[in-house]
């Protein structure tokens, strides 16, 4: 049986692809769309979508949770919105897959105890591409074994910040089970300022930005006479899909709130 | 306090970095050898270890261990008679860690019973470089998300067999977890037979020699927009030590034999 | 002063990306396009440029070239009409700059005549990313001194020939100069039937078919203690563009037909 | 015809490897090795070397010289000898192949107007792996397309100095022909200081240092849509001995002086 889906934020760039992924996947069916305009109108109506598209949007959730029985609701918006959409799903016995981040602590522990209440699975994740998150994961059981560690994250040069926030997160993980140590010669010297990279607990982390590059990372663990890479290139948004996929399909079998993708691969 | 350890082997190619590692390591101590030659003489002197090495070797087991209070047998020998002295250390009850592989299945399950019988542990391990245990490790791991992947193993032009035999064991791993699938486009065509590498259920192998590469391997996943590579680069035996000194303090916690290092990290 | 330019094919893949980069470069000029329909018609009054595009369309090429004085003329449409619109060019002393390929050696012979006579340049390149042309011509280079080479080309998996022209190119250029070789051990054995890849002349090729893969190509050379990787990432066909540019400044300094970027690179 | 060389330095690391190498090539032949100690003893009297190494060691260089009619002289030893050495050589018309660096610029003239004097080659190379000598010939060729470039070096963790030499010299070639240019996005911030790397004239270098690495380095160079790398793995000292050996064959067909291998490739 297929499982039916209310996606929130279809305009946006990810939600534009959740729109091609949820309707081409043969056991997703996507019942009904939210958006803050276009009420009344249909996908199909819209610019970009293909003309028959006839999934209603509407502005008002609760309207769409009365007319639509949905098993799942995703999630693609901003945070404030975000929020008191996953609230709402939860009251109406909707399973949330929310995509957005920067929930507060409150927020969480609110959203926690309703899901268990409602007995309904609710899958928070800050970041959908399946295969960052494994890189993450296979980093902190390698860093068990392997205390020196180095991260290269590489990046089109149109991109502000450095490190990027997958190479902290990875970093944060890692010293989570790494017992901390100053890598290196006691005595290495930078002939050059900044050669030996970012320091975050004896750590480091290498910054690249070139065009031509898209989002890659590199964590490399090195042992005597030995190394172990592992290794993630994300070439665009279609790697989300993989990921939102699985998470419509895993929150039908929680009966909590689950935060992170990581906590399910 | 320090384990008291009994190596056998000492003379060979890892027996001898074995003897390096155990004597560096401060919380281990080398009480004696086991050799089929030298009875009675004592490693400092052997022409290759260093003069103050007085670490006495024997040619009878059973001799050796009524000498020598001993906490762990190490046993870098050959299969014909790894087996044997396994035996024998574990009635002594001490513990084996065996690097030997050859083991037929019984002889596995008589070791495993005799284990049990004397509550002790035993580690038979065909591989005990760390990272290329936890690559296969991984590669099981990702190959549940992504079906689709490929293999790349490089070596050295001396190497005789294509592929190696991490690369097949690899594929053998993923196999385990992997819906099974033809990979590639349906009529995908070869203009250079061979092109596509070794086909194993529709996974594919690549084998690359050339002289400066040493023993390296590369196991990439691929899903929409994005891919993950998790890749092991050896560069000489040093690289085993650190898998024999993880086993080597595992093992003292154990009460059964455990095959492959992959069952311990 | 800005170089004028006339371009055919502005509805293609190419001639779509080609349009965007003569209009974003201050010292190139678009006068005008050629194409099969919409003749009359501004660039700006087709659906897929934006509105303010004012070049004019035209379907009969001694037409446009008699309204509008143009130095360059790019051709990125089909061998069919490749071949006549570079000889009308040439007789109206406008320099051709040509992305079609398949042109017969009669055909090449004639035209290299014809720009001679003319004294005007002329750049016929089935290949504009140069990226991919310095990885030719570096691998060209080094096979001089490392007769002992492997090609590794990776690729999403709807591409249906393996190896990839690319790849044959490189191992046909590097044949140029290497001294003929059967590599890896003389009695090395495949346990895996095709795990040492397609074999040309002695050097090996491998290809590799992924879902996230784009276009991707290593030649690794091996020699003693050390290997030299030259290798190219294309992402999506913006890595052409560079390529016509270069040509387009090149040929108003030509007096004469080349044949490849590789020969002015 | 054999080439009959002379080795300065035979003891040293570099020194040893190059006995191996010149005594298994069938074109060569060692008539005698300049050492500052062991005069008149033989390669095959010293501990390191195999018994029957007939060579014999001198400690004064003109004695050596008029005994033994030599082709070429390979002088692996330091600065301050190998000036002399190599002057001695030219004045005996032996044709000095140097490996040893720190020569003064007033030194190197002197020698430049000796070998054109006596008609010999004499090449000065501070670097003999022509995987590395490719690699920043390549680089160098490829910044003239690509203004876009960053390095990254990594070696083991015994390294004092970062970033390496290699790295800064690549990045010295880069500068003669990149048209000068601050990569990345005009606001970028680093969140954690060195993330970034060291700042050479607006280009990026970063270095690794982990156990298990020996020494390597990759350039990458970025451009719209396309990567291009060029990378340099060096396993061991072996990978100096092709370079030298290209070196004794070419300085034959010299009549002046060559600084630098990149010139001769």
């Amino acid at each position: 049986m297929a499982i039916n889906i209310i996606l929130a934020g279809p305009r946006g760039r990810m939600g534009y692809e959740a729109v091609q992924m949820i309707t081409n996947e043969e056991s997703f069916r996507l019942v009904a769309c939210l958006d803050h305009k276009h009420d009344g109108l249909t996908l199909g109506e819209l610019e970009q979508f293909r003309d028959d598209l006839q999934v209603p949007i509407y502005t008002d959730f609760d309207t769409c949770l009365k007319q639509h029985q949905a098993d799942v609701f995703v999630d693609l918006t901003i945070p404030e919105v975000g929020y008191k959409h996953t609230k709402t799903a939860l009251q109406y016995k909707v399973r949330p897959v929310v995509g957005t981040t920067g929930f507060t602590d409150e927020q969480l522990s609110e959203l926690k105890e309703l899901a268990k209440e409602q007995k309904r699975g609710c899958i928070i994740a800050p970041n959908f591409a399946i295969g960052a998150i494994l890189m993450m994961k296979f980093s902190k059981m390698a860093a068990k074994y392997f205390p020196d560690v180095e991260i290269i994250e590489k990046h089109h040069d149109q991109k502000l910040d450095a490190p990027s926030g997958t190479a902290k997160k990875t970093a944060e993980l890692i010293q989570d089970v790494r017992e901390s140590k100053k890598q290196g010669h006691p005595n290495e010297e930078e002939t050059l300022p900044g050669a030996r990279g970012a320091d975050m607990n004896g750590m480091r982390i290498h910054s690249m930005r070139l065009p031509g590059l898209v989002a890659h990372q590199e964590v490399i663990f090195g042992g005597a006479g030995q190394t172990l890479t592992i290794s993630h290139d994300s070439m665009n948004r279609a790697s989300f899909m993989d990921g939102i996929k699985e998470c419509v399909n895993q929150v039908m079998d929680l009966e909590e709130l689950v935060y992170g993708l990581e906590n399910l691969l």
